[in-house]
């Protein structure tokens, strides 16, 4: 339903990725060729950790319900910051509220989250989802997503503490609650999550048929497969992205994240492992 | 937290109440004389039931996050249409988020329903107060305030078939929980409720020290005490307004409801009865 | 740039054109086949003369910056009020800012006037083209759009006693003023223009090759010729409507307005006459 | 008509000036005891020059049309972004329209700008003023209020060159189209210049009647006057503000601006100087 975008490496303008490549996430916004719908313009977000001496380790979100091809806020902000972990998240909303607190990505504490996809019949099962939530957790749902559950009910069951077994057993309890319903095929979408210093990066669906997810080749990679390339001289070795859909069209520069898949981005790069695949 | 307004009678053009008196409800959303705050510009709803030949009865919302005082659409829409039954209501947040969906008047079907007050430690309580619903009536409560829940209680407990012993119930189950979760004084609030031909005006708080609401002298008598005040030509026999506080300052204008009441307005004018003095 | 659709006939609620069709102008908004873009997100305005006993002949204007297909105060507004000639605009900005004052459409006392096309190279002619104002009228334009301006211009050169004869001028005192500059082919639109009584529709560019523009085939002779059609009943024998391109995909339904032409339409129908075909 | 706040120093968070203080400037948007107006609710905007190494010496800017009262972006940005020169402007418009081309302050190139104040019959005059601009700035005045063609006029006149020359020459130019239209107290304001390396503070009206404005003490100084006061350990040596009214209510930190002066802040510190003193 949406287009998202994280970044990590050295610290950079996330303008670099979200407004200047021929597909950047801004482009994507307004025509994206593999999204399930082509228009994403109902609101977009941006999460980033500060590479400035803030003294919180906390992420910063700006949050705006303009469609992000015109936000003039989103082009001075993506400008004038830097960051080396980011996350911008633009969205097509299957109905309404379009509002600020459902824009992506989620923060709790320290942690971003961001979602592409959807809680099939999420209003049948929005009561049986909260439920199951720490109750602690609870008033702090404060928009109406589905994916805003889904990061509350990862923390539930241990996000904080292992981000893959956390987001893991949240999936499984949420496929659980959807049979209990009678739907079947309840979830379906693309995940990242970061903390600061580790990104992870979920692809899974219940029906195994889920949203397009790609990951970046290293740069220095890169650079030798197209030394002519300009552009690619702005990026440091370290410099990776995962993203719905490829930001150029470089043949090999992008790689697909294969179903129930999780990739985990560190200082020692990319790492791939087998996400859910196991019988419910 | 809040100033509200609600008109029953000929229809009017709204901008006559909500626009055009020296008090008028914009004029309170800058500067509130008689509120808890001054300022109510943390957005604005104006709902009515349309006089033309509409097919369905279902009243119609406009909501606003922008302060009343400055929106050209409130201005323009005012002026624009007439109604014979509109609430209109300034808010004035305890905090964020500002959004739609948190705009009063609220809506089910046919009903309208607003609230100037505050439930006490609402975040402490809102899982208990959401577990009270009606299941069905869950997904619909797409904001995050507590009048929203308010509402759907009171649906959940009869609102549609008696409105003052729905509400009746829903608060006191509101105050059950309250004292379960050691909350002594929960409720606070003077409500509209309305479903198109018959206006609800309750003054209700569990410590019996209410938000004001003041009702209007009937205009044949005002235009009697009145004769110079030409304003007053401008409506008909049968306008009726209750108000969070007076639009004017004409003496004995506008008369105070009592607190622990309830007030009907329907085609045989004001009728005031004891609401919840009963002990709990 | 935009898409735009104006009504004329009995009144109806705007929600039966501007939403509810196949190719409604919401529709249009997020997928235009015909247009110069393909989505239309950059804000929308609806102007509507009331139906209802307004002292004030004024039309009313509904303008807002989000995307006409997430706002639901549009889908409140378009199914509450009823309107016997109103006018509806989606648009897609060159450029920023977005704001409510570049929202069409404009309105100057009981006329209301909006564009779908381009002055080329606006900005380097703006000056000159504000400075062609009647002094009185520079203060009004308070938005930064060309068509404000077009809008303006007509009026300076007599748009309120004739309006082909107005815009007429302007257009051509537009076209000198852009030669003036080295501009070819400076004007590039259509435009439509109403006082509460009379619909004009204009096609015209300096090149002869503007933006699309059809008008609807009559009512009586559409249902007799879709007799199976039910929602063709919902139109009233005098119901008439220009637009940018087709609501609907029934043959023969819309008829193409010729380029250098305009269409005007009161109680007698449609009369098409030549528009700026004489050499400048 | 408004408030603002200008810094210059060591890098700091906005916020600790912005949302912090006891009378903040997002204090003074609710409620301004020294204001014209007590309620700035009209918008607002932020202008920094940031202290990571971007490459454009540019300064960003955030421009909002909500309450900066409860606007969430304009916390997450003036918590997560550190900055040696900021400027913050809460607006009170004497009019419509709120739209974000209307917010201070104004860019072009590395100067900002902001304005508290009025250009008295500013409707009146606009086209005279918008006529003494050079004309290839003409085209980028985006917005209809009458500080930003001050901006303009001012860069017209020098103030690349000479900010208080280039200012003093465009106030004159303004006062002598405001006499030629009978208006004789034309100018009223409180205006803020910088290039990102110094500020500049002007008080000035016609009437020699102006807005109140403040500088700080500087902090060492502060510091030893109040000792225990813990806040002030959170600024450097090198920490001034320029502001409409005093951000708290210690005696002697901050001193009043005279009538027609101009204050330079760089390096070496205040500096004040007469500014229009002299009978035009």
């Amino acid at each position: 339903m949406c287009r998202w975008l994280a970044y990590s490496g050295e610290p950079i303008r996330p303008a670099l990725l979200i407004l200047e490549p021929r597909h950047s996430l801004v482009a994507q916004s307004l025509n994206s060729p593999l999204g399930a719908e082509t228009v994403n313009g109902d609101g977009f977000g941006v999460g980033w950790y500060p590479s400035t001496g803030i003294e919180k380790p906390e992420p910063a979100l700006f949050h705006s319900i303009e469609p992000a091809w015109h936000d003039e806020n989103l082009r001075e902000l993506t400008r004038a910051i830097e960051s080396p972990l980011f996350f911008s998240h633009v969205r097509a909303a299957a109905g309404p509220p379009i509002q600020q607190t459902n824009c992506h990505p989620f923060r709790h504490g320290r942690w971003l989250f961001m979602h592409n996809g959807v809680i099939a019949h999420h209003a049948r099962l929005r009561r049986d989802l909260m439920l199951a939530l720490d109750p602690e957790l609870f008033p702090l749902v404060h928009g109406s997503t589905d994916s805003e559950v889904v990061f509350y009910l990862a923390i539930t069951y241990g996000l904080q503490e292992d981000p893959i077994a956390g987001l893991g057993r949240a999936l499984r309890r949420i496929e659980e609650i959807g049979r209990a319903h009678g739907v079947p095929e309840t979830v379906q979408g693309t995940f990242a999550v970061a903390d600061g210093e580790t990104l992870w990066a979920f692809r899974y669906s219940t029906s195994h048929r889920s949203r397009t997810l790609y990951y970046s080749v290293d740069i220095p990679t890169l650079q030798g497969m197209y030394p002519e390339v300009e552009r690619l001289r702005l990026f440091g070795a370290e410099a990776r992205v995962v993203v719905s859909e490829p930001l150029n069209d470089l043949p090999g520069a992008f790689l697909e994240v294969e179903e129930a898949t999780v990739l985990t981005l560190d200082a020692d790069g990319f790492r791939e492992e087998a996400f859910l695949r196991e019988p419910a």
